[in-house]
């Protein structure tokens, strides 16, 4: 057991059970395979099973799982794709995980609005497969193809956040349970609103603990009539960084951009069968006009070459530039390859752009000295990297050292004013991280989760501790 | 009294404003005038004085302020330019009033990473002037010289939100001070973070009612290299709108977008002395390179000229811009003096701008039948427009009928799955029509409310009533 908070597991009431049972017949399951399943997630940790599982197909159902636990003091974990990174849906209390992966309809697409209202489980790829005829796209994009609730409650984002936000930005409402079987509505579909206190953003990466998100709307935008990516190598991470931070300071709007270390080339391209010169690099995309990315590439190449970068390829072809992104987004199954039979530590930190060299020249030393190979690679446009650290679970001595690293990293981010998790979250993985970045303000965080969830039973142990 | 929750006034305690005098001296007064100055806001409401006003100069002196009210059970009411328009800041309960316009100094401007940090009473002029040399700006502009935290605690917008956010956006973190006097900051400086509750936005919008901003980070963007903007009549408010919803769906990256209907259009001639055409208009402004904004604008033309969009006229010289926005800025004023010596009740919607034609066409009918001025203007590019219904505050009827109109106004955004207020947020005014958008989601509110404030201090009586 990882959970530092994890409140003990009490045997599941037989009368909860019996209840379930019959009002959800083969939709409930206690199978163990099926529980194991439902017990992990794409972090290191170690398996911890839920009692049971249950398959809801509307949130009037989802609302009667949460009435019945509550009643029995239950604890309740809510699942999607499951490739969360910090232990979110492992069931370190036990109780019923509720697997929201059968709400998977679209069920609107506003394209006028710019807008789609989707059940909990659809995913992110599914959604634009169904756009692709609308003209529309949805652009936040995780490396995994998780479900859309799973993305808002952990406050996903990806590589296109530095032009279209995160999920705290394309979220315009949802549908939510909450800990006392309660369905409520958080907003509407306009696109600015003052009305009230902001419960989108609230249960936006709330990890499940204030309530179960059934129903979610989020912003759409136009695919771009002209779509360029570039590629370009650095002979250090500096200059690289340098690049983007000239490009946006320029007001070059753009839509996507990464760093990618030279293990990490390495890694992809032995994964996903590239050439690329195994140095620092930037994986740039530019979305407007035919003219505006002619003009955008332009502008980032002269930056890229006074700043030493080298190579510079540029395509507004869709196969290569799909390739180059799924290269991309296979860096962590590419990085978990560069020792097989191991997990990864994944960790995540995001800084002021000002402090994003430095940060990671302090990395690139920490990387240095480790006895594992490790990857660095991430979100720069935002300031967010990640390291991929690879270890054998079996070995307290990788454990001890990864988690050693992980504490360096987090604390040095905090002092540069960043924070402990750009995009993953806090699950069990970082609360004590969480305390220290934020301090006080948890106090309020645990007053919330009190008065919202007074029994803890919504994914307990998970983002703030309470008693 | 218009206020249907506030909790009736209690004569401040001898032993509070004993304190306060001592610890505060002349920062501390209860010159009567000052009183009223700081019991009115730009809406229609009668005056409610506050007990005394005090002018904190630090986030520890407010802390001091706010632990002495708590210890008396004294409300606290946060006030900054006093332009807000549901009545947030009328001591409708009495109470100390938390003057924060010394707390006036920009702290941190960080270009590289495109954020500044500032004390809450900083305007956004004020911001913009200090930023001049940078080569940054903050673009969230209500019409009024509002200050940063006030903005902040109403999510106001204003003129660039279709391209650059609301306050909801643009606050990447901030200072506050709780109801127990405890001061917490709510987030770091990085672009993003899934560390925890999202303090940070449940605050942006909470109006005074969850604790006092006295510090917040927002972030700036690049001036772009070019701007030019547009102005473009048309013969009704349905073509206006088409002409929109085809930019924004051709990812158009329009920078502002403004409807003005026929007679907001003849008040802003006389005021500002412009020689309009005195039917529903467009203004609109491009931001980018030379190329791009020329792009954008012959975009934008070609598709108004389909729709019968007539007089299309663009610039991109400084002074002709500076002065059509402000004239745009000015619609309140110069509407308010289409009946000399009115009030004006400013009430403010928000629908998916799918319905916005519709909506506006059955205002118009209201409109029509109306006794009194109303002018018709907003943010069309976001769905968001207000209505300003000139009233002599001396006759019932014209509030009764004012009232009757902003009801109906309200009601229809609903049903058109819009809001109650895109950018003015609730104050007093719109505490039952915040029940009637949002339901059992106002218990959960009314719930984080008490958590955070159990003796109901803060702004009592504004956003969501507690017993």
């Amino acid at each position: 057991m990882n959970a530092p908070h994890a409140i003990p597991r009490q045997p599941l009431p037989d009368a909860l059970l019996a209840a379930l049972k019959e009002r959800f017949g083969p939709a409930l399951t206690t199978t163990p395979a099926v529980l194991e399943h439902h017990g992990k997630d794409e972090s290191w940790h170690s398996i911890e099973a839920p009692d049971a599982v249950v398959y809801p197909a509307t949130t009037d159902e989802v609302a009667e799982i949460v009435t019945l636990c509550a009643a029995h003091r239950v604890p309740i974990v809510p699942f999607g794709a499951g490739t969360s990174l910090e232990g979110h849906v492992l069931a370190i209390s036990g109780g019923i995980c509720v697997d929201m992966t059968r709400m998977n309809r679209v069920l609107a697409v506003h394209a006028e609005d710019l807008d789609a209202t989707v059940e909990a489980g659809v995913t992110r790829k599914q959604l634009n497969r169904e756009l692709a005829a609308t003209g529309l796209f949805f652009p936040i994009d995780p490396g995994a193809d998780a479900t859309l609730a799973g993305m808002a409650a952990t406050r996903a984002s990806g590589t296109n956040a530095v032009r279209y936000g995160t999920m705290r930005e394309s979220v315009l409402g949802m549908k939510a349970v909450l800990a006392d079987g309660s369905v409520v509505q958080t907003a509407g579909r306009a696109r600015k609103s003052s009305a009230g206190y902001d419960l989108t953003r609230l249960l936006v990466g709330s990890e499940g603990t204030l309530g179960i998100i059934t129903e979610l709307t989020v912003r759409l935008y136009p695919q771009p009539e002209a779509v360029s990516a570039a590629t370009c190598a650095f002979t250090s991470v500096d200059a690289a960084v340098r690049t983007v931070i000239q490009t946006i300071q320029l007001g070059v709007p753009i839509a996507r951009c990464e760093l990618l270390d030279a293990l990490t080339i390495g890694a992809v391209n032995r994964h996903s069968k590239l050439g690329l010169r195994e140095a620092p690099m930037l994986f740039c995309e530019f979305h407007g006009t035919a003219a505006g990315v002619a003009e955008q590439a332009q502008i980032v190449q002269e930056i890229a070459r006074e700043l030493g970068g080298m190579d510079f390829q540029w395509t507004t072809l869709q196969e290569e530039r799909t390739r180059l992104w799924q290269a991309r987004h296979d860096a962590y199954p590419a990085c978990l390859k560069l020792r097989p039979g191991n997990r990864a530590v994944a960790t995540d930190v995001c800084v002021p752009i000002s402090r994003l060299a430095e940060c990671i020249a302090a990395t690139n030393e920490d990387i240095a000295r480790a006895s594992m190979p490790i990857a660095l690679f991430g979100h720069i446009g935002d300031g967010n990297f990640h390291l991929v650290i690879l270890i054998d679970p079996e070995n307290p001595k990788d454990i001890e050292e990864a988690q050693a690293l992980n504490e360096r990293v987090v604390m040095r981010a905090l002092e540069m004013d960043g924070t402990c998790t750009g995009e993953h979250g806090i699950g069990f993985g970082k609360m004590d991280f969480l305390e220290a970045e934020l301090g006080s303000a948890v106090l309020a965080m645990r007053a919330i989760k009190r008065a919202l969830d007074p029994h803890n039973i919504m994914n307990p142990g998970k983002v703030v501790a309470i008693d």
